[in-house]
């Protein structure tokens, strides 16, 4: 039946390359892409990687002392691996201390809380503050309330997050803690203590960047795990005047120089094309960061690896890029952008892997309506890897998101993501949440897209803006 | 279907009964077996209670603050349900301060360590411990090792704990825990350091108490969490040489007063005959003590509650037993047992509900060989509560596990345990993980069992021994 089956893809994906007019470039050798996803499934070499990563460098805060051995780890291992060329680029990043974190419930009835201070949050004073807390369903919720019952409280945003395939929960919940600090300080609150975003029911609270807005006071930011938001709900049911005790040494340090770690397969006929294939290397300081993104380093380092083993590159340049800073703003996404303004035009397109390692199911593309279609067919190989053809709405991932609006094509291979945000920023992003064979298939789809990118004759521009 | 069955079962429920010698007291009633069951399953009393026990009071470490004013929770809620008898018996109880627990890998690839500290553990010195570890599989292979290995060092003993409905895993393992210390000691470890006793993948660390012996050198005893374990058997693979500095400010501070609590539905021919059926009062600090054992007090207070409300009492007297500080060493089930000592052989049989919220899928019975086919028959009825009926091998749980050896029969309600030892001992044992209706189920066992020892006219000393 498989034989058959590759016959009868084959047979629409010859189809799918009448018509194409980019004349410079051969067409891909649809062996090669069988090829590269039977290579990809019996590797170890992206579980190898994580592993490595997760091992000898572990947690790696943008900024901190563990973020340079990671750029040390990446630029060596890279490489090592015989990429053509291997670069890192100066990224300034914002440094913050998490320091210590504690919280309890002070009345009615006095229970310690697990919580964990968010990215960019301020200190409390050093004894904390104590005040009573108002609840509130959502960020959205926040913004409505009035300021004469949020003043002088510490506020509480307890929306759950939903747990979905795509991840879309955490779109609905995220704006809590990201914004909620803001909208809390408008109003005269004293700090924010939000439910965690995070579909788990593990008591372990899931920290992630929050912001400040010139001009708005800022006040300290927590998160609490989910079984302590429904602690507090249910202290709310016997008592609506709950008063908590927050206590946070956090700390902004100003700025660090860190680096986007590149490596490059050089394009054998249009090398100043480019098919960016990315991801982030820095992760959050609690867990050792296998799902994020040490998964996505490790996908995207061995996908680039096989096509510069390739004994013929292909004709455009495969471009590996490991992210400085994410976690803390898509800071290396939006310096990459910048220092490559000039060069965009040759970007063909580009992906980010960043949402752990779950197998991917579907790809997305953002390039012109006509261009999709025969991206279809173009990637009508990648089924017999398990990747379902998609839309052409996608965004890229974070690191790239930017680059839409400066005319690149984008592609988003889909993840499935549905437990997902269980680990995700907590100290549970640990290595034994990946799954091996998971990987490998990660691997195979990130390897055929490039090299499919990188051979074909599609014209990609200009991108469909909704 | 349902009927028929019943009706069945009756049947044998009723033969069973044939030639029992017990003439003081009725036969049980069948339809009380079957209402008993009915009412648990529809009672929310269970879930209620340890709802308000997990909210109101929360973690309740022996001889704490906390731990008295679970004792009062539990005086009051007793009286406020309407036993005919509710009072408490002091218990003297170790005081254990947990303190600060930290651990980091110095080298060879610096990273911080989950840990939390063993119970009875005593401090290290203000900077900690910093020393190479060196990895044993077992307890076992840690006691035939060479002191000339071990002396200096960090010991680490690295046991998988297996899952198993019973639980078995646990009591493969649990040796490191308890007796690791002594046996690191007397090779001249400094401390020692366990995989935790747990089955699960979560970066928290399992609690639970530890031993010291007379006449050996005392020394800190920490936990690690399973993806901790993992990442130092990692770097093993890379370097022999792991240098750990574990840092404890845990003290033992004396003994203070708790309280075995204590209710009873008075019997009503035969009052100073008794069926104990109990379930510990105290838990560990760092969860709310929700399955462990919050469950078990909910359980038994409510079957013993059904038992209160019918309209006439059955013969023996049902004792509800809420122990104290079983958690630092069985204290309050010992401490029953002295207390008591010249009413053990008024104990017509004991049972203890300390294993989680699981399900009860079947009765063991510790009793002669010639009652437990008696009891088999007896117990029947409980079949249609999804109870089987096991063997007659029973230990009865951990603080009533000292009674046979004072001749006292006793009973095993097994739990399914498949995924106690993912929460046991650690943060995350809070409400969340009970599910209502498996707590319901229990409650029509506890009730059911409680019953039928109650009228029962089945000798059943002496007891079988091994």
């Amino acid at each position: 039946m498989k034989s058959i089956y590759l016959r009868l893809t084959a047979g629409v994906f010859l189809a799918s390359l009448i018509g194409c007019q980019n004349n410079k470039i051969n067409s891909p050798d649809e062996h090669i892409v069988m090829q590269l996803q039977q290579q990809a499934l019996s590797s170890d070499l992206a579980y190898d990687l994580v592993e490595s990563l997760t091992v000898e460098v572990g947690p790696r805060l943008a900024g901190s002392e563990k973020d340079l051995i990671a750029v040390q780890w990446a630029e060596s291992k890279l490489k090592t691996l015989g990429f053509d060329k291997v670069y890192k680029e100066p990224v300034q990043v914002p440094v913050w201390h998490r320091g210590e974190a504690k919280a309890s419930i002070v009345t009615p009835f006095a229970q310690p809380l697990v919580i964990t201070a968010l990215g960019g949050s301020i200190a409390t004073p050093e004894k904390g503050i104590e005040a009573n807390i108002i609840r509130f369903d959502s960020l959205a919720a926040l913004q409505t309330a009035s300021s004469n019952d949020v003043a002088g409280k510490i506020v509480f945003i307890d929306q759950i997050t939903e747990r979905h395939i795509t991840g879309k929960g955490y779109g609905k919940s995220v704006g809590g803690r990201s914004k909620g600090a803001i909208a809390a300080a408008e109003k005269g609150a004293l700090a924010i203590m939000i439910r965690s975003i995070g579909t788990d029911h593990d008591r372990m609270a899931h920290t992630g960047m929050m912001k400040y807005k010139d001009g708005v006071a800022k006040i300290p930011a927590a998160a609490m795990s989910n079984p302590d938001a429904d602690l507090i709900n249910a202290m709310l049911k016997r008592d609506a005047n709950i008063t908590i005790n927050l206590m946070l040494t956090a700390q902004n340090q100003g700025f660090a120089t860190s680096y986007n770690v590149i490596a490059e397969v050089t394009g054998s006929s249009k090398p100043d094309e480019i098919v960016l294939i990315g991801a982030h290397l820095d992760s959050w300081d609690e867990g050792t960061g296998a799902i994020d993104d040490g998964a996505g380093v490790a996908i995207v380092t061995a996908a680039g690896k096989l096509i510069q083993d390739l004994p013929t590159k292909p004709a455009r340049t495969i471009r590996v890029v490991l992210y400085a800073a994410e976690e803390l703003g898509l800071v290396g996404g939006k310096a990459y952008a910048k220092a490559h303004k000039a060069e965009l035009d040759k970007h063909y397109i580009a992906a980010e892997s960043d949402f752990g390692a779950g197998r991917i199911y579907q790809i997305d593309y953002r390039a012109s309506e006509t261009a999709y279609t025969e991206l279809l067919a173009l990637t009508t190989p990648m089924t017999n890897n398990g990747v379902v053809l998609g839309n052409n709405r996608a965004s890229g991932g974070p690191d790239v998101s930017m680059l839409p609006s400066q005319g690149v094509p984008v592609a988003s291979l889909r993840q499935d993501g549905s437990d997902y945000f269980d680990y995700h920023h907590t100290p549970n992003d640990t290595l034994d949440k990946i799954e091996p064979a998971a990987l490998q298939q990660n691997v195979a789809a990130y390897a055929q897209f490039a090299y499919l990118m990188a051979q074909s004759k599609i014209t990609l521009r200009p991108i469909f803006v909704k």
